[in-house]
């Protein structure tokens, strides 16, 4: 397709804002295929906090940084998104977020509408002006929708003195393709 | 803004798919700034079909065509645009629709959704596998509120084997930004 889906787009996001040397946010580190790419768009000079609350992921994680030479960018951080103001005090151009479970964890254990809208507004507040917050949104299966529903009637609430909101979505397709959520900051 | 509204992002799914010698549909002429956008794509090889109902809005666009050195790209075509296989008959690369009024002109005078949904199911014939149809739903102010419920609750139902349909909208913004709606033929 030419046209992307929600991951792809998500990257394209963060590619138009990241530049060596950059801040950025790994706000649901995972298996570390986004904070691999974040290490690599923030370059030597550069900074990537990766959170994640399972142990096991940040290990999957660490693996993956040492094998691409690009852990001395990041710091791991066992702890939830929503305190991510506790270990980042300086101004971020970029925070994004996988939601969801972990593929190939316990689809228990799963981001979640409340906390998602928590850390989104911390990370509003460390961003610098003009930077991105980008959600990608999975639903579907067993799992998601309930976050899905509770972000989609919170986020139109943000105030648009201090953010733009856009979505994207496949509206005709099948199987619940994720949606891709960027928040700028402008003010 | 880092996140382009919805006009800017039409040109640049166009620019993502159209090449030299390509042929395209500007569905929706009004005062000819997407037509002489695309003819300046296609290149001397390539071929523009503009349609609109207003001859006003024709000759308008022939004036800036002319202006720019581009009318022999383009084909200028007083119907409206569900009749459009009636004067193409090769295949299409891409199909950009602009909905509502023409700006500087009769607002009465605008397109509907019955007729805008006829002609994107005539377009999708038209076009090439992988090819687009773009569609910026303007809706504010006295008009386009009806078009855009009668799209969203229609484009939802295009078969999923024969296309995909993609929706990008500011969610938190005043004043009823317009709406990106991407159209890709699958088969």
């Amino acid at each position: 397709m030419i046209l992307q889906q929600a991951l792809a787009q998500s990257h394209e996001y963060a590619k138009k804002v990241v530049r060596e040397g950059d801040t950025v946010i790994d706000a649901t580190c995972g298996n570390g295929h986004d904070t691999l790419f974040l290490a690599g768009l923030v370059g030597d000079s550069g900074k990537v906090y990766a959170f994640d609350i399972q142990k096991e992921a940040l290990g999957i994680t660490r693996k993956r940084l040492l094998e691409n030479g690009m852990l001395h960018r990041c710091f791991l951080i066992p702890d939830g998104h929503q305190n991510m103001h506790r270990y980042v005090n300086q101004p971020v151009k970029l925070v994004l977020f996988n939601l969801g479970y972990r593929p190939g964890g316990d689809h228990s254990i799963c981001t979640r509408g409340e906390t998602t809208i928590k850390a989104v507004e911390t990370a509003l507040n460390l961003l610098v002006v003009h930077g991105l917050i980008v959600l990608v949104i999975y639903h579907g299966g067993d799992t998601g929708f309930e976050e899905r529903d509770y972000l989609l009637k919170a986020l139109p609430d943000l105030n648009p003195k201090k953010a733009a909101v856009m979505m994207t979505s496949f509206i005709n397709l099948p199987n619940n393709p994720p949606i891709l959520v960027c928040i700028e900051k402008l003010g």
